[in-house]
């Protein structure tokens, strides 16, 4: 019979016993197809309740160490053994923190100015969205995306860029990344992508990862290249023509047209617009999307909540040309919306109730305000600068012609407490000689003093 | 000189300029390389402001209609003809809406009960939450994960799963299928993965698109076989050891020390535990995970707060082993988080505060009651019913043995306003025949008045 050294005569008896005998089978000292003593006999030896003992065999059996065999009684079960070969092969392999430098002014260009997020208003979408009458609330969101968004959207993206479409065509994403893979995954690995070089590095790494093979063309004072793309066909061409990740420039109405012309050769070449920070254009009205003037259906249109509200909610959308729909639908069923209810709800009232609006123009205004403060202390510089990049969104680019490179504009800025951005990640392939020495210069998330101040550091860090 | 047909002498007249000009340059009525009138000349002809005349100029150079050269003045840019070919091709091809069928008791395996989700915690968590204070609240989330979400997660999987990690080992995902999905991208196309057949479809589906090689291993009433595992190396092996999807069994210690003997015979296997629902288990304490009894680094653990908190909060993780968090750090650079930082952190600190552990109880208690009276109900539809899969989760399996056919269950009670889940469709290669005439009757969403009424319903309808 079992004698089992009790620790503990409380609540957790049962845990005892089914601990003790696990270990007894674990070692080998219970047998395969050995008897167990039966649960009345158990317990009167143990001076414990037969409701005990049965809640220990309950779970050895639940878990396979023991068969219950009707009017037989309990038998050890065949168990492996586990064998635990080479064990040194974990170690600690936990990846060494990196060391983070000390940064005072970080002229991020993803970065937005929080100090002017809508708490309030947000905290009032919140109250009257999270509602008990919501039947959707808790449910798996729509895979498209919550229907009360994409109406929004609808109207939204009419009225700011110009883009016609109705809400079956549009997808909510989790970010741009999220909506690159899905068309990946709704293409397959033979359709190439070409990407505008430099570009936004996260989508030449996806569809790399995602096996399709892919080209990049240099871009030139106008965007992407048209006559390189003369080589190719049944491609989707990836463009930021509003505003050039990283450059900066926009793209002009005729290369828009050559690209939409390239496209509309043949059935199986689109145009993927990103218009990620497009609501941020200072001197002008916002320039109309690609999508406004496509009238074969050759252009999605992608944008993100990342720069207009914050980088937090992973929010974003794309518009599908009806062609593609029925291609996306079978690609959907596949993988379900990873975008929250709840935010895409919160997001939909935010704009719905005018918020949005009213958000995306306090921020204009201040990021513009931003902008006047920078260009005019980058004009202290003096002629060895040279600025682009500077009409839109939340940075420029800032070149400089005395000789420094790019890496000691870096790393000299470091020293100091500043952080800029290199150009060179962004190119595919190295950097062309007519972009040394450039970095980008974000100011969303700085403020007046911190954008003057850091210019002067600047300043003499690069020997200006 | 141009004469414009004002519509609205209001603000917008540089608009009305604007578009005028856009329109003359696109008829082709202004010519490539033509002069417009000076700013000045043009706006004493039409009688506005210089101001005006301004607007509507910079604007047409924003977009590329003009070109200003300094001192020479305005002059039309060469814009491409747009080539509208085979407009036809647009046609209403949106997908045609899916007529939905009336259900008045649906018996479905993924719906959680709406009626005791703690809407009052959430306001309060929200309440603590969104907080000016709380500086990485608007920032893009950490690539994997939230640190508060991953701390509380390691203490959580420990109590509740046995599962022995730290916070670096832990990933956020929205999704088993975003999981699913960051293990493709980082093994690559080259890995085989081995699914149970049935098995949960999507991650079937997942694999195929990503074009991994996808082998299907039938699953006896133990759960995966291993023998068949045998003629494969390499290989990562994706299982549902505490309760199987669809069927519902639990795979006992003697098949899971297996299947980890035959990950550990090379550096390659690995094994993907997914615990999509092991909260809910009625009888028994929930069985170990497999993770708790790996030593050698083979299994990666999975979980999603789908069944415990809600399906609307995309919100899943996966336990790296040590070995995998270089390649999966390499991997991480190409994507960002698809988690919203504030739901993030709200799941955070529900589990932080408590509040987690006392819901999954009392969902436990009320799933435990529901489950009782189905099981009481069931008994009245006699001998010729077989239920299976019942010990754990939201659902069981229902088989019929009076010839029905499995189609004829889901017509005849969808004829009734009564959906039930058929079990073909999770098996990769059709359904084994002794598998035949079984459905999936899931029990979260339903009162035990719906329950109770709904197997009424069903005895009639399947003529027991």
């Amino acid at each position: 019979m079992l004698t089992i050294p009790f620790k503990n005569k409380g609540s957790f008896l049962y845990a005892e016993i089914y601990e003790f005998i696990k270990q007894e089978i674990t070692d080998g000292n219970l047998k395969y197809g050995e008897k167990l003593p039966s649960k009345r006999s158990l317990a009167s030896h143990l001076a414990v309740s037969v409701n005990t003992v049965d809640t220990a065999y309950s779970q050895l059996v639940a878990e396979g160490y023991l068969e219950a065999i009707p009017k037989r009684g309990y038998f050890v079960c065949q168990i492996a053994t586990y064998l635990m070969k080479d064990a040194n092969r974990i170690q600690d392999k936990r990846a060494t923190i990196k060391k983070t430098e000390v940064v005072t002014i970080d002229f991020s260009p993803n970065a937005i100015d929080q100090r002017i997020f809508p708490y309030d208003a947000f905290r009032k979408i919140f109250k009257s969205t999270f509602n008990e009458d919501d039947n959707n609330l808790l449910n798996k969101p729509d895979i498209q995306g919550e229907l009360e968004l994409r109406k929004a959207l609808v109207d939204l993206l009419y009225h700011s860029r110009g883009v016609r479409c109705h809400e079956e065509q549009i997808i909510i994403g989790s970010g741009t990344d999220h909506l690159l893979q899905i068309l990946g995954l709704l293409w397959g690995r033979n359709k190439p992508v070409i990407l505008e070089n430099p570009v936004y590095l996260k989508a030449y790494h996806i569809f790399e990862k995602m096996g399709n093979p892919v080209i990049s063309i240099d871009i030139d004072e106008k965007g992407i290249q048209i006559e390189p793309l003369k080589n190719y066909s049944n491609v989707a061409i990836y463009v930021t023509p509003s505003h050039q990740f990283p450059l900066g420039m926009s793209m002009p109405i005729d290369r828009r047209i050559r690209l939409l012309n390239f496209a509309n050769q043949e059935e199986g070449n689109y145009i993927i617009e990103d218009d990620y920070d497009s609501e941020f254009r200072y001197n002008e009205k916002p320039l109309p999307s690609l999508q406004s003037i496509d009238n074969s259906g050759r252009v999605i249109y992608m944008g993100t909540f990342s720069k207009s509200i914050a980088p937090s909610f992973r929010i974003s959308y794309m518009v599908l040309p009806e062609e593609l729909l029925k291609a996306y639908q079978e690609t959907a069923e596949a993988i379900s919306s990873p975008v929250s209810s709840l935010e895409q709800k919160m997001i939909a009232a935010f704009i719905a109730s005018g918020f949005f609006e009213k958000h995306v123009n306090k921020m204009r205004k201040v990021y513009k305000g931003k902008r006047i403060v920078l260009m005019n202390a980058l004009k202290n510089l003096g002629s060895q600068v040279k600025i682009t990049g500077e009409n839109a969104g939340h940075h420029l680019l800032v070149q400089l012609d005395n000789g420094l490179t790019e890496e000691e504009m870096y790393h000299r800025a470091l020293a100091r407490g500043i952080r800029v951005y290199p150009v060179s990640p962004y190119f595919i392939h190295g950097l062309p000689k007519h972009y040394k020495s450039m970095v980008l210069l974000g100011y969303g998330s700085l403020t007046d003093e911190q954008i003057h101040n850091g210019i002067g550091i600047l300043k003499k860090a690069w020997d200006l």
